[in-house]
């Protein structure tokens, strides 16, 4: 049995700092890094890929809809020829860097209301496939079970890892509760290294109203910007290990 | 005889359209594309690369201090460590677009108050050719003669397009006439072809006090925002050819 | 009868410009100035005022969701207080403007997507309502009859002025037909210059499909960015005043 | 004898949080609110003037050149009406907000490179005085003794409040001490009391070479960025208050 560990790196802006990138490095096994829409700087995202390749770990590029002001969590509607346009200059920035670091991108990883959105729109996912395909067609996916993203990306022949959430609650359909709801985030760090456990080991996840529910991945997120982010990756990290689960990264794909 | 033609497209940005582009495209060589920090968005940006494929026109990257506002022309003090990565993360974003479209990036021309300021000054200028090498050992950089920016390139080894401008005047010390300054613009089409026709032939200008000032170049300079920008480019290109002139792209370095 | 003639004016944004405001300013009665969210700038704002003062030219001012790059065109879903606050801001920024040139502001009319997306929501209406109120309570919004937005205002006692578009096509039940669709742009003058006597004089409107639906308007808008858009202004004012319209500004609400 | 307490606050941005804004306004007199230019955006604003009215704090708008990437620390040079626009554009913002919380604006205080900048140039010093006195004639503006801002303001009859800073280091000639040298900053909260004591009581300041310089103030900078800031705030305000000083906002000019 194996998996990967992701986390949301990269995010600080100019004089903004944001989550414990050095932590988490340390503990996780693909970054995913702002690109500069939502969050991070041409300087915070070189850094970033720096410090990932001290630590061996794979990168991907995580695009958004352009909203520094809001983070990328706000829906925004732009014509789909705009989004694949965008996602595709936000890979090649990060794809870039990377190349300049010695490195080559694992995958690639929507953001925010991007992510959430594609999950629910075929249309919208196609557009954001487009633009990977068009970089690259041997990058990863990171994509919910169960979503338009990842039929968006088995039509096109695109490599898919499907992703659970180590610290958010989801629903008896398997979906993501929402921020603003209760139970949105297992703020208990013993419930989060449960839930990473039975999502790797039973592929199931125990939704908000306790329904198990089924659920096969391929990622686990853990989320960088609670407290204490680092130590709880590495404790999830560590449970993983001790259960016999080998974590390392996704890998690029053999399909293209 | 040869010189290479280049004028700065993709400088349109959203709902605002900016240089008759497709005019251009049909009479020059290299083209010089916007990386969304002076002007450009990642749809901008794709359509001129696309565009530049159709004509054969080779393309380099012209990226920007980050200064939409201002349109790159308002000298900005960085630190240059700041400066190496922007400049980095822009040919990437402009690298990775023209891939995804089967090209590869030929050079690489500072934007602006950019090119301005890393002209006399080397330390700037080595932040640019550091972020230039990081990425492409093999692209050539677009400098003016007698140089800072040329001496930092020539110093680690990267290959250097001498560039004149067939549309600005030049001081008696072989510099640009500010613009706020007479004589900074050469209005007059039939003074331009004149000033092209003189730069690659002869390795002269005529300064704005009328001193005759050596200058080799490599590569001819057109503004693409002047009335008229493209007519006055296929007259001074058929004006080149009549004078027995290969007009072609600089092509892509052979050191590297 | 009497009618207000408004337009969108100060959208041009640093090197790009936007719209003959000089011309237009000469034909109209009221001004909606963008603040600097979906175009505009600190000095485009200024020379707009400056200019609508030497027209006489009642001001308002034109907030928008913060979006340059898609010109507030691209719908947003944002916290309603954030809109408000947004609002609010934009409102002062051309308020102290115009103060700062001895005016005050009359009118204050939403751009684009958050007009659109006001018209249909009371909630989102109520933010932008509680904006203007918070700023100054004899302000008028200019809203569409029969939305959300004007009952919004008018639940709080703010006075609102009706708005028909002279140049867009209607619906059978009263709507603006949206921009991708047939009908949606009255390009031909005699038919802008029709919808604008019928809609002071008879109170109606003639559907894309041939409905006359009734529609009562207190101000009419003109588009500045489709072709010839002055002269179009200056014809649509002669026709109103050759048919014994008065045109003039809706002035300031008596209801503060 | 009375001193004002100042100190740079609504420094956060959307997801972005900086400063310890609820600490620092308890025991500061007055408020430099960041106007969404180098930081700060809409919400904030609001929030930030709604705090400062619950601790009766005066508030002044905090303009900045546009350069939210670089936290307005970097120097750029724009033409002088752009700067004087923009400056007006931002009090506006501040002051509006400020309105509809039933408060007026007491002052003006340039940020970073800008304040920087003016304190040695007299025309941009200019331009800044221009905005404040277009928009509000009784405004006090904040700036260092002996700099051509302050004499700017003198030259056109606009109050003038004396900067004296509590926790950066002085040169022999008065002025501060650049952000990159040894002894910019004064970490150790004791010689920061020590300095306002001095600054207030004796109207002189101990330079980083030892050198006793005179220097009469009428306004006392803490910075908010500083770890730390409020509890040293709060000493610093302590000190002065057990040493006799009334602590009070300047209040605003009756000369105007």
């Amino acid at each position: 049995m194996q998996v990967d560990l992701n986390a949301d790196l990269g995010e600080s802006f100019g004089f903004y700092t944001l989550g414990d990138d050095v932590g988490l490095m340390a503990t996780i096994t693909s970054a995913n890094i702002a690109c500069g829409f939502h969050a991070g700087d041409p300087s915070v995202l070189r850094r970033t890929v720096r410090l990932a390749k001290v630590h061996g770990v794979a990168i991907g590029a995580h695009p958004s809809f352009p909203d520094l002001a809001g983070f990328g969590r706000r829906e925004m509607h732009l014509p789909h020829g705009e989004v694949e346009d965008s996602v595709l200059y936000q890979i090649a920035s990060v794809g870039g860097v990377a190349a300049a670091e010695g490195l080559r991108l694992q995958h690639v990883k929507p953001h925010g209301a991007l992510y959430n959105m594609a999950a629910r729109d075929r249309q919208l996912s196609g557009a954001i496939v487009r633009a990977i395909t068009a970089y690259d067609r041997t990058l990863t996916l990171f994509a919910p079970p169960d979503s338009e993203l990842a039929a968006a990306a088995h039509e096109c022949g695109l490599a898919v890892a499907l992703e659970g959430f180590v610290d958010r609650g989801y629903d008896r359909t398997g979906h993501l509760v929402s921020r603003q709801s209760p139970g949105a985030l297992l703020c208990d760090g013993r419930a989060a290294i449960e839930q990473a456990l039975r999502l790797v080991k039973d592929g199931t996840v125990v939704s908000v109203d306790g329904t198990i529910v089924e659920m096969r991945i391929d990622t686990l997120c853990l989320h960088g910007d609670l407290p204490g982010a680092a130590a709880r990756s590495a404790a999830v990290r560590s449970a993983l290990e001790a259960a016999g689960i080998d974590v390392r990264p996704i890998g690029r794909s053999q399909l293209g």
